[in-house]
């Protein structure tokens, strides 16, 4: 491995110099290369799905899992837009002459070489090289062990195009011993990889916290509360809500608690009820909540699950303080909104709210880098260090301090 | 220690939300404070001093260690002046509306709780107190043990001011166990605690670093090199080479070797070996540079050696290219120079070594949050995650998206 990676490391100091007309042409022919290759790519991708369907893969991962025809043409399509978005590195994030008369500027910079460890989806292969790629960065992938054979073809393509540029293979690599044991070497590797990125399950976050001496930025659990205001206006909170949950709950930023106050509670209650009946929702409640619509009670541990199904808890809570209260403790930090009119009601619970993206009056489901209209997005970061929330090509950098000078010396 | 955390954390929330205004206030309230107790304060350091003496501590960490009311004085003038420095906190970092119609707004917010670590520098525990409070983040203090009776009374006078105001006094406190076992406990508490800052030498900040499951932002050595171009300005390459080496050998941001291009090698070393022998500068070099001047030769352990004494690695180069391969392979990532009248080689060293600050024409010792104008100095950090380079205080920020919606939905 450390062989691999000294070459990794080679590889990045050539990556993060080249220029932008270069990687997006270079990412352009990466795209037509996928569309080539699309047969190969499914060929791979067949294994893949044997293998799963050998293996009783839930229907749900299977999903995740196939490629078709269209979806390379998508994968081939991402790489065409992340060509055209703003390079991220050299920009003049901030700059000043100082006292001295140095003209100090600070300039963003690729970090050098990324690990980033997902889930079994063959189209985050392709997404993740893309994106570090055109941030001057070196990736090093490991997706899940289910789509090894499918992640294999797409890295050989992409490698290729590299190599027809005269770019070291190692700008876009899999982990050489793709395995758990694997990972955990890799994740010890301070000397040569600059930031890990995980993506998936609570247990892979874990996982990877645990075991690593390199800087980590989470993608961890979205546990999003909805808080109900007194003075909250029904219609767009009875819209919201439903969107919260129901629009697509398999999602991080799906909310799992709703929280209402006590003086509507009794008044709204049932029409959520309508709602969320209409959508098949399952509901839990607090005692209180029991007493006014027929719902399963819910205990602590409902609470702190992120249910990741059309599942919903329900709390009664007696004002803004104590739904406060109930978000500071069972949060996961991700995405948090009131639904209420009052103007000091709403700043309040905004400036309150320790998540990364505090709402007044929308949906959690917004919480996305296409919908922050980043470009691309990298993951959600729950972490409060380098990066919050949405993270577009931006975040994939660091900076440095170019500082020019006419012989200046410290007094 | 999990008591004590917890209340920490409540801190936090109190003081992220406490005003500019009534920060500044207190924050001129702890400085008078540190003058009125200045007796109480040189009576604890006086029992530090004589457990040292006893203990034979070298003089150079005696002068660290001893306060006077002139350095009482100066502790609470620091104070003032951060007092009077801009919140870091909800400043407005971006901001759009979406195609959605949302208000998107990035606003710096608190890390939460912050644990410094650090040597045994009294005025150091009253600095870092402050810079946290002001950016409204909670602090665990952890001084070096020659240190602890000093520390011990600047905390308490701290936090008497707190009381009075009606705060908890966990906003600023000692780590409840002043011990290495106490540290490592601490490293291990991620769920309170935000970030790790150690300050310090190689061995703290790898023991840091390898036990930590908390984010951290190190203060490593400075093993910084300036390069003579062929095309240098001598008069320029002289003046700057002896301030970077000389004029405090003793701090992260002193050169440790100098690199010179072959070209020049013999006209230009006889004139620094004059300088160098007239401030007393030991000198070791190359085989190259001995053949010119009188050196000791140096090894590649003198290479990767931070000296912090007033020691010289001599190196004579073949070009730009192997100047930047030896810094790469030798630098710390903290301050390089390149000494050039040439605007090509000068670019292309400022774009090429990866430090936290590269230098056209200027000394190393710039690297200094005051001489950078920050306002105030947290660290310098040889990270490349959240903050690189001096950090001030808006590096002890993270930030959060405020969302303001009218009832959207995503589709």
């Amino acid at each position: 491995m450390e062989q691999f990676l000294k070459k990794a490391k080679k590889a990045s100091k050539i990556i993060s110099q080249l220029s932008s007309k270069i990687k997006n042409q270079i990412l352009e022919e990466m795209a037509k290369a996928l569309i080539d290759n699309c047969d190969y790519i499914i060929k791979n991708n067949n294994k893949d799905l044997e293998k799963a369907r050998k293996n009783n893969l839930n229907s749900a991962l299977l999903d995740r899992l196939v490629l078709t025809g269209d979806k390379v043409q998508e994968m081939s399509n991402a790489l065409l837009a992340i060509s055209k978005l703003k390079d991220p590195t050299n920009r003049v994030l901030d700059g000043w002459v100082n006292q001295d008369g140095l003209n100090i500027q600070k300039v963003s910079v690729p970090l050098g070489v990324i690990g980033v460890i997902y889930e079994s989806r063959p189209d985050v292969t392709s997404d993740c090289a893309a994106l570090c790629f055109k941030s001057g960065n070196v990736v090093i992938l490991k997706g899940g062990k289910e789509a090894q054979n499918s992640s294999v073809a797409i890295v050989e393509i992409l490698q290729e195009v590299l190599i027809k540029n005269n770019l070291a293979k190692e700008c876009i690599s899999l982990i050489p011993e793709y395995t758990q044991e694997g990972v955990r070497k890799l994740l010890k590797q301070d000397k040569y990889i600059d930031l890990i990125i995980p993506r998936g399950g609570a247990g892979l976050i874990e996982f990877v916290s645990k075991n690593s001496s390199i800087p980590v930025v989470k993608h961890d659990k979205g546990l999003c509360h909805i808080f109900i205001d007194k003075y909250a206006d029904f219609n767009k909170a009875r819209k919201i809500a439903i969107n919260a949950k129901c629009q697509r709950p398999s999602v991080c930023n799906a909310m799992e608690t709703l929280l209402i106050h006590q003086d509507i509670a009794e008044e709204i209650l049932p029409l959520f009820y309508e709602d969320f009946t209409q959508e098949k929702t399952k509901l839990l409640g607090c005692e209180k909540t029991a007493k006014i619509i027929k719902v399963k009670l819910a205990n602590e541990e409902n609470f702190q699950t992120e249910y990741l199904t059309n599942t919903l808890n329900i709390k009664i809570v007696k004002d803004l303080d104590e739904a406060l209260l109930h978000i500071a403790r069972f949060s996961s930090g991700h995405s948090e909104a009131i639904i209420s009119e009052n103007y000091t009601q709403i700043e309040y619970f905004l400036a309150q709210v320790d998540s990364a993206c505090v709402y007044a009056n929308a949906s959690t489901r917004f919480t996305d880098g296409s919908c922050f209209e980043l470009g691309a997005e990298v993951g959600i970061s729950t972490n409060k260090l380098h990066a919050r929330g949405p993270m577009g090509l931006n975040e994939l950098t660091s900076y440095k301090f170019k500082i020019y000078g006419k012989g200046q010396i410290r007094a």
